[in-house]
Parts: structure tokens; sequence; C-alpha cells
């Protein structure tokens, strides 16, 4: 599911994008018919846990062995078209950096038919460990989300 | 907001039910333009929340400070008539049973403008420690509990 | 995806179950590290609409070209086990009744990889058109139906 | 609930903030054991329709009795402390623009026990007929939000 752009490619789409794809459940529409704008930080959230198994690593084990948690500090989110009931979805994740204290992870949701882009966003995190304090990505976890910014 | 029902009253609006309001939220509406089917459970919570807190107890402090745990073992609902954004929803909770390991709770949703029942539903709990292991209520929640369902 | 049962099978699963899997989403858990009990209520809707789509047709057009609605009147469900971030996630739903007016749709929730059933249960439904009038199921529908139960 | 600041107030805070409280639902959490970072924007929904209320008209009936909707462009969120179960939030919500054909809103959120900031954020909107064609807030409309940003 990773897709590499080629090398000589300058925009940020240069470096690893990881895809995952998924139906719009009813539960996510509203009354205007369409997919409610909160939804769209949880579908980045599947993109992240899905890049992270792509990069060869599970968060979950990263909570559960290591006790550190990838804690969201900012999010945005640009809408540019609806999503609909049903629609398939694919997220496009990337890591746009990958710092000793901070992770900047890009998002790009496009509906499968048609490609079309219905929306783009970004997250920045930082690494906290059980008892919330701040504290560095540990060398193992660098190596896995360096390999994500290589590219770039 | 404890509404205390006449003692000749049968039924089991006899015993103590619990009243709490809240507005529809958009995000809980779906293309249907109605209150998605699931939510109704979120605000089943949220009249337990309020239950215990008009008992005397935080569930909050219950989990962080007895390490015991109110988990779901059934859920049901009734759906009489549809939620719209932006009414104003009251949820009654009583309790219809509190024993020593099973704790029943019912609820009724109405919208409050015109006294519909939207709604009515049952939810059995089973109480567990840390390790997820079923044990019984301590005895200072039962009282707590035993003042809910002693009118019945 | 359907799973055909022998015939000679007693039980419900002797009609035809409809599957499909999913990742748990991590908005999906709860502060008590296991899957919050509204969503799966959730997880049923997706069951249904896979079962539509496996038996034929997509719910998506049955409200938009005919403007029908298969609306909630009850739901149900019984917990087993709980369901944790990123567990593969079976949902088998079969339609347990199929009539003119009702339709039950039966569901079982696993976990994929140890086969542990989750949850189980049961939503009853009624059609109704755009203005919101009980009204009966057409006959193409009906066949689309009838062919997820006519093994029982 | 408006709390007008004092004139000479120069930043943001100089304008009409509408505040609106809620306790944070179980259903909200995650198994981190804080509020979900998606969740924020269900609040700063909530916190749009008590400005649309306070300032002398509803949301809904926008959408239900001229047809106009004001769909989300842009939203995003800085996330500076944690909220917990239970809690009591409180969302204020300022108009920062109020032009023809965009909205800006910004919200803080706030815990109110011990009024940490838990939140900052901004959401842009543009305003669309039923057919999602991009329109002009009427003038009844400009009036209203008008005296959102009178202050500014």
């Amino acid at each position: 599911m990773i897709q590499r752009m080629p090398a000589k490619e300058k925009t940020q789409t240069s470096s690893d994008w990881v895809s995952t794809t998924f139906r719009v459940r009813y539960a996510e529409t509203d009354q205007m018919g369409v997919v409610y704008y909160a939804n769209y930080l949880i579908w980045f959230e599947i993109g992240r846990s899905e890049f992270c198994r792509q990069h060869g690593f599970e968060y979950r084990d990263m909570e559960q062995q290591d006790g550190l948690y990838i804690i969201v500090a900012e999010a945005s989110c640009r809408y540019k078209s609806s999503a609909h009931y049903d629609d398939e979805i694919e997220v496009r994740t990337c890591l746009r950096a990958g710092r000793r204290r901070v992770l900047v992870f890009g998002y790009e949701v496009y509906r499968s038919e048609d490609h079309q882009l219905l929306a783009e966003g970004e997250t920045t995190h930082v690494i906290v460990d059980r008892a919330g304090r701040a504290c560095t990505l540990p060398e193992k976890y660098r190596e896995f989300f360096a390999a994500g910014v290589k590219a770039q």
C-alpha cells in the first residue's frame, strides 16, 4: 500500500505516502447529507495507524510496551468537497517532519471512485510518557519514522 | 432534578427517576435528518452519570478511587419518535434493579418541547475491578443505589 | 464473503450470513481501554450495509432512487467480551425476518485474531417513505431480502 | 451568557464572546483517559449553535426556512491541556469575521473548575444554498452576525 513517488518529484508527495481505504458509515453523515466535519480527524487517525503499520510497527505496541503516547498538539483540515454515505474513501498519509520530540503528519482524503480530493490536513504531535511528560522518541521508533521522511 | 412520584403509583415510575436535559448536537444527526440511533446509548450513559451524581456520588470517583468499573452486559432501546437537531432532550433514568453484582437501569427519552416520548431503553451492568474480574458492589455504593430503588 | 451454512444446520446460522471486517479505531475506545458500547450499533449498521450489497443492491440507492428508508424500531446488544484498539473485527449479519413491513437483522461480532465472540445483537426495522409514513417493502427489494432468509 | 469585554480591550476578545457549558461524556474519552481530539470540533459546533441563538436566531431555522447552510471550509485546533470524563467544559465562541460570503469563528475551550485553557481553534465557513452553490448571506442574517463583530 506504500506508494513511492519518483525521486525527482519536488512536492511533499516525494516522500512515502501510505494509503488506506474504507467506506463512509451512515453514522458519519449529518442532516446536510454529507460526512460531518469532525470525522475527518478520525479518518486522519486511521491514516496514522496505517502509516505506523506500513513502517514496521504498531502504534498499539508503542503504547503498551513502551508506555509512550503520541498526543496531538495541533490539527487542521481544509475541506474541498463533500463525502457521502457508502463512498469509498482513500486516506493518504505522510510524515512531514519526524524530529526527536515532534512529529508532523500530512493527509489527503480522496473519494476512490472519481479521485476527487475531499480534504487535506495536518496534525502535529508530541511524545509523552505515561505520566504525561514530554519525552524524546526512542531510537528504534526514530528509525521507523525516519524511513518515512527520508525521501523528502 | 429528582422527581419523586406519588407512593400509590404502581409502575416503575414509582421509584426515583433522575432527569437531565441537553440539546441535540448537529454531529448527532444523520442524512435522514434525525438523530442516529446509536447516540441514544450515549444519552443513556449521560443519564447514568447524572443518576449517580443525584444519588450522592460520582461515577468518576468510583473508577479512580475504588478501581471499580460498571461495565455493560446488555443494552436495548425501542425507538418511538425521531429527535432533531437542536431539540432539547430530557433523559429520565431509574434503577430497576440494584443487586450485589448486577445493576439494571431504565431510561426514557423525551423531547422537552412537546413531552413526546422518543425512546425507552434498558441497560444491564456488572461490576468489575481493574483486572476485569466480576466483583460485588461495595457496601457504600450499595447504599447509594439502594436509595435509588427503595420506592419500588 | 457470503458464507452459506450446511442445509442441515438448525440454528439461525442456517441462513445466509454476510461477513465484513475492519479495524477498531482509536476514537472508538473509551477510558476503560475498550470499545465504547454504543459503537457496536454503528458496527451493526456497517453489517446491514454490507448485507444489502452482498444481496444485490445498495441501501444508498434505496434511499435516493426509491425514497424509502429503513428506520430502526428496536435495537439490542449483549456484550460478551471487550474489543480493543486496532483489533480486526468481523461483523456477521443475517436477516432473521423479512416481511412486508418489518425487517429483523441479527448480528454477531467477533475478533478475527482469536475468533472470540465479542457481542451479538438484533435490530428491528420498519420501512418508511420520505414523508415518514410506514409503507410496505416494494417487490424488487422483497426478492433481495427473501434470498437472505430463504434457508431458514 | 454573553460576556461583553471592555471596549478598550484590543485583542479579539474585544468582540462578543458567547459561552456555553456542558459535561464531558464517557463516550468522548479514549483509551488514553482523555477526550479524543476530534470531539473538540463537535464542541466548536455546539459553540456556533449557541452563538447564533444568543444573537437572535437559530441556525436550525436558517436551514429549514431559508434553505441556507453554513458549511465548513477550514477548521483548526491547538490542544493545550487534556479534558477528562465528567469535567465541566466551557466553550467560548466569537465571530472573527462576518463578511458577505465568509464567516470565521474563533473558539476557546476551558475546564470550568480551574479555568484551565484546554484548546483554542478557528473555523472558516461559506454559505451555500440547497443546491450546494455558494451564495451571499442574506441581509437579515448579516445584521445578526454584524452584532457579533461590531466591537472588534
